[in-house]
């Protein structure tokens, strides 16, 4: 059994967490501190540039777990969903452009003045379908992220993992998932979905559900302050073979984004060590 | 096929609604406006005395839908379990008291300090099991609702219709549930979890899910004003064979409960006759 107390090799450092690092502020801070891999939203890659994003990241030697994030493919006409699918090309070819190993899809939300939830749960289906063969030929992975159930209107209405694993099964090779623990850590269901999830899981994220949560959206906690079992989540991912990194994304407007992001490295690293 | 939109009659409010009034003026409102059911918490049957809450209540003719509520099972230890049922089997003897047709059970969240979430999903099972022989002895059918996951950690860890109707398997007669469109609508598996709860259902509570929701607990919407398809998910229950009334409960601390609770009501009915 692998000592998880030393294993800090496997530590990734997602850009929302330091939301206030360029990619250069990123990469060097992960260099400097010796942490080998990054997970990028398409903000600081676009603002990048992005070639010059990979040539940085492949010069410092770091791996990219995913880019995040592409999907939110419903919408209101035609036209809506044409202009959804070819944002996403774009982003298969930024996560082709910086090796990343997957893009992360977030579903989406009802269309504005929508109702029609299983309309909706088609158009997401329908969307990925459309952008699969692009990413097949680009070689890069589509990882759907289920978001907790209180984004299902506004952000994504694909809310468990075994909504997220009947798409799966539906689409077939070239998409997998994205596992991030605040949105499916209350699922009764948790259990057997990862199992069945099995070597699908491409990337694995934690952050924790902090007790009050004082905002839906921006207020997630630093690994170890809050309720959820992370040890016993990551043996559960761990035991379908993932064995990839760890990817720490927090939110948190209130508290994480106004810290020096140098610290917050070094909190991440040690908590990665100790909690999660 | 019943006109919905004439079917004033089930309507039933639920005293969360109306916050700032007592039970006095709850009946009273309820009665000048012609609205035949009500479905208070235990604040203000307690503050108006149990006993008179009965006879006020019986003397209006009013129908009282479910008494909301308890359950709040787990706990640290035996002593906090040992008071959480003491205060539920009060909980039974009020709702037979004022002749509620159930007693609405949310599950409780994790003890505090707990990260043990499967162990919480087992207390909040060992405690319905205790309370249900003094529930059917006195006549109280026991609703387990369950609530929204983003109250997982610190309100119910029962969160879906799955799981509950999972309990209602596993506990027998005198069980069934609350269905509450706020908590339920997002679940990709709502209309298969409510066609097998079936008889199950006890009562059946609308509002609406804001878009954007400012605030987890206090922010919900009047129906109509979200973007939860209510006739949709009340044809579901409805087809059940539920014919019970419709109660509208909205926690609105910003909005509907700083407004006058007559020109509530009357809204209430409103939304009631064109959209729930």
């Amino acid at each position: 059994m692998r000592d998880l107390s030393k294993d800090r090799s496997l530590l990734a450092i997602n850009s929302a967490t330091v939301k206030p690092w360029t990619l250069e502020q990123l990469v060097e801070g992960c260099v400097r501190t010796g942490i080998t891999a990054i997970a990028p939203w398409r903000d600081i890659v676009q603002a990048a540039g992005v070639e010059k994003a990979g040539s940085l990241i492949r010069a410092a030697g770091l791996s990219v777990t995913c880019l995040c994030r592409a999907g939110l493919f419903p919408a209101a006409d035609e036209a809506g969903r044409r202009a959804a699918l070819d944002d996403n090309r774009r982003a298969v070819d930024e996560a082709a452009a910086i090796g990343a190993r997957s893009l992360v899809l977030i579903a989406g939300g009802l269309p504005k003045g929508s109702k029609d939830l299983a309309g909706a749960h088609r158009q997401v289906h329908d969307g990925i379908a459309a952008l699969l063969p692009h990413a097949r030929e680009s070689g890069v992975p589509l990882a759907i992220e289920p978001l907790h159930p209180m984004y299902a209107a506004d952000r994504a209405c694909v809310n468990t993992l075994a909504h997220a694993n009947d798409l799966c099964d539906q689409l077939g090779d070239g998409v997998g998932l994205a596992v991030d623990v605040y949105h499916v850590w209350w699922d009764p269901d948790l259990t057997a979905q990862i199992a069945r999830a099995g070597k699908r899981i491409l990337t694995y994220h934690v952050c924790d559900w902090l007790v009050p949560t004082r905002d839906l959206l921006l207020d997630r906690g630093m690994p170890g302050d809050g309720v959820i079992d992370l040890r016993s989540i990551r043996a559960m991912v761990e035991a379908t073979g993932y064995n990839g990194h760890i990817d720490v994304e927090i939110f948190s407007a209130q508290d994480w984004w106004k810290r020096e992001p140098s610290d917050v490295l070094r909190i991440c690293l040690e908590r990665h060590q100790t909690v999660v």
